[in-house]
C-alpha cells in the first residue's frame, strides 16, 4: 500500500528546506522501494497570494487524507498587514485544529558537535535530551470568546479565553507518560495552579491519570515560571515535560535555544490513533521559522526539516531503522565538520542548503 | 512628616530576610533621622494560620494606608492543601489588585562579582542590565470567568480569561517609556499578536502611545516566544522590556535566572500617582520565593530583600542618594567576597543571614 505524504513547503526558507527532503524521498523510493506518494500544496503567505486564504479548502482536504503532512514554515514581512483571519499563521493553526493534532512533540537535544554553540556553559548542555510534549489544540489559542470590542469611550477591550476539559488533559498526559516509558521514565508537568483554574484542573487530571495507569513512571509537578528558570539553570534535570499550549510555546522555544541547535530541531504534531486502523494523523515541521531575510539564497540549514522527516518515518510509518539511519547521517555530517552558515565554526567546511542535503543523503 | 512603612514578612525565609531590613531602618532613623514609622502584619500561610485568610482585613487596611509595603515571601508545603481562595499567594494577589499596583518593575542585573555563577557564558551576561516592566493587575490573573465547572459526564471544564482594556496597556507602556528615558532609551514590547487578540490590542496601544508621547524613545516589538529565545541567546540586546502579566511572569523569571544573581534580585510594584499628592502606592518584594527548605536556619540570603528596600527608598521616598549608597554597599560586600551559602564560591567567606545584613550595614 502506498504511503501518502502531503508537502506544504510554505514561505521563506520553507521551499528550499523541503527540496532536500524531496531528494531523500526519491532516494528511498528508488533504492528502498519505500513507496512514498507525494502531493504538494500552498500554506501561509504563498497560499494567501494565490487564494486569499492561509490555506485553501482543497489543500485542507488533501492534508486530511494524507498519512502525514510535511510542513516547512510560514510568514514574512510581506504579509504583516493582511487581515488577522488570513495571516500566514492561520494556515498552521487550522491544520492543527482540523486534523486534531493535540500532541506536539518537541525534542530539545544538543548535538555534541554543536555544544559550544549554546549560550549556556557547555557542561550544562552536553548530552542534553529533553522531550517537551505541548498540548496543541486547546487552551488560549482556540478558546472562545476571542474578541476585540469597542467600548465606545475611546476604549477597546480584548479577550482571549483559556479553556481545558478533562479529556484534553488526560490524552496529552497519556502521551507524555507513554513517551517517558521509552526514555528515562520521568515526566514533569508544568502549569500555574497558583493563579489559573486551568492549572488546578491540569494538575489534578495529570495526577489522576498517573495514578490510574502510569504509576510506574516518575511524576513531578512544577510551576511554569519556575520551570522556565530550571530550564535555564540545569536543563539536564528533565526528561519529558508536559504542559499546555501557551506555556509549551514559551518553554519549548527556551529549551530549543538552550541547545545551541535551534536551526536543527524538528517537531511532530500527532492526533489520536484511529479507532479502526490505529493510524494517527500527523504533521511534521521544523521548530525554526521562515527566516525571510535569508530566503532564496540557498544558504538555509535544511537539517531541522530533514530531522522532521526522520520523525515522520518513526511515528507515522514505523520505519524505525530508516529513521535511526537518517538521524545518524545528520550526526555524522556534523561530526565531519560540514556546516551551513548558521552553525559555522572555525575549522569547519561551509556549505549551502543543497550540499548539506546531499552530504546527509551520501551518509 | 513621618514616612510610613508596612512590613509583611510572610512565610519561610521572609521573616529572616526582613530582620536585616529592620536593622537598616533603625540605623537610618537613628543616624540619618529618616523618620520611618513601621508597622507589621501577617500574609500568606502565617496569616492563614492566624486568621483563616491569606491576609486579614485589618492588615489590608494598613497596607492601603502606608506609604509603602515591604513584602517578604509566601507559601510552603504546609499550606499546599488549603482551599484555593485562601492559599498563600492569594494574599499577594489581593494586595496587588486592591492597591492597584499595575506596574511591576523587575530589574535583571548581573552583579559583576557573580557573573561566573550564571549558567550562561560570562561574556553574555557581564554587565547585563535589563528592566522588565510587567503589567500586574490585569490579564489572565484576574479576568472573569475563572472557573472549574462539572460537566456531569465525568468531565470538568476549567476557564481562565485574559482581558485587557486600552487604558491598562496605555498606562503600563507609559511607565516603560518613562523608565527607558532614564536608561538606554529603548523599549521592546512583547506579546503573541499572532495568536491572541489581547496581543493585537497590546501591540496597537503600545504603538499609539509611543507615537503620541514618546517618539524620542526607540520602540521594538517581539513575539513573546521569540523574546524568551532572545533572552537566552543574547540578553544584552535589551534595555526595557514591557509585557503583560503572564508573559511578564515567565520572562522575568527567565531573565532573573540568566543573571546568576537570582537570590539577589528585588522588585517594585507601583500604582498610579495620586491626583492630589502625586504619591504612588507601592509594594517591594524580592523575586525569590519563601524557600521553606532552608527557612529558620539563619542561612538565607537577605540581599534581594535589602535591594527591594533600596528600590523603596528610590521610588517611594525619592531618597536617591540613600538608595545609591545602599546598592553600592551590596556591591562592595560582594566584591569583598562575603557570601551566603547560595552564592558561595571558592576563596570567598561564607556568612549567615544576619552577618550579611551587618556587613552591608557596615558599608
Ligand atoms: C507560528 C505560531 C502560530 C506558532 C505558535 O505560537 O504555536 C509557533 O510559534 C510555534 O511554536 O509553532
Ligand atoms: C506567587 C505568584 C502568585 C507570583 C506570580 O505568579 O505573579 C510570583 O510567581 C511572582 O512572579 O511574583
Amino acid at each position: 500500500m502506498a504511503r501518502t505524504l502531503f508537502l506544504l513547503p510554505g514561505d521563506g526558507i520553507g521551499p528550499e528546506a523541503m527540496n532536500e527532503v524531496r531528494k531523500i524521498i526519491s532516494y528511498m523510493n528508488e533504492e528502498l522501494a519505500a513507496g512514498f506518494e507525494t502531493d504538494e500544496g500552498l500554506v501561509g503567505g504563498s497560499a494567501y497570494d494565490a487564494h486569499g486564504a492561509a490555506i485553501s479548502e482543497a489543500d485542507m482536504a488533501k492534508a486530511m487524507a494524507a498519512d502525514a503532512v510535511l510542513f516547512g514554515a510560514v510568514g514574512g514581512p510581506k504579509w504583516d498587514a493582511v487581515p488577522y483571519e488570513v495571516r500566514p499563521e492561520a494556515g498552521l493553526l487550522r491544520l492543527r485544529k482540523d486534523l486534531e493534532l493535540f500532541a506536539n512533540l518537541r525534542p530539545a537535544i544538543c548535538y555534541p558537535a554543536l555544544a559550544s554553540a549554546s549560550s549556556l556553559k557547555p557542561e550544562l548542555v552536553e548530552g542534553l535530551d529533553i522531550l517537551i510534549i505541548r498540548e496543541l489544540t486547546g487552551g488560549v489559542y482556540f478558546g472562545e470568546p476571542k474578541t476585540i470590542t469597542d467600548l465606545g469611550n475611546g476604549q477597546k477591550r480584548a479577550i482571549d479565553t483559556q479553556v481545558y476539559d478533562t479529556y484534553e488533559i488526560e490524552r496529552i498526559s497519556a502521551v507524555a507518560f507513554e513517551m517517558a516509558r521509552t526514555r528515562r521514565n520521568t515526566v514533569c508537568s508544568m502549569e500555574k495552579r497558583n493563579v489559573m483554574k486551568s492549572g488546578v484542573l491540569w494538575n489534578q487530571v495529570v495526577t489522576e491519570t498517573h495514578k490510574a495507569k502510569y504509576s510506574d513512571v516518575k511524576l513531578e509537578h512544577m510551576l511554569a515560571d519556575a520551570g522556565g528558570m530550571q530550564l535555564v539553570r540545569a536543563p539536564k534535570q528533565f526528561d519529558v515535560i508536559v504542559t499546555d499550549n501557551l506555556f509549551g510555546d514559551m518553554l519549548s522555544d527556551v529549551a530549543a535555544m538552550l541547545t545551541g541547535s535551534l536551526g536543527m530541531l524538528p517537531s511532530a504534531s500527532l492526533g489520536a490513533p484511529d479507532g479502526k486502523t490505529g493510524k494517527r494523523k500527523a504533521l511534521y515541521e521544523p521548530v525554526h521559522g521562515s527566516a525571510p531575510d535569508i530566503a532564496g539564497q540557498g544558504i538555509a540549514n535544511p537539517i531541522a526539516m530533514i530531522a522532521s522527516f526522520a520523525m515522520c518515518l518513526r511515528y507515522s510509518f514505523n520505519l524505525v531503522k530508516e529513521a535511526d539511519a537518517l538521524e545518524k547521517a545528520i550526526a555524522n555530517v556534523l561530526d565531519k565538520g560540514i556546516r551551513t552558515g548558521d552553525i559555522m565554526a572555525e575549522g569547519c567546511t561551509k556549505v549551502g542548503t543543497a550540499e548539506m542535503g546531499d552530504a546527509i543523503l551520501a551518509e
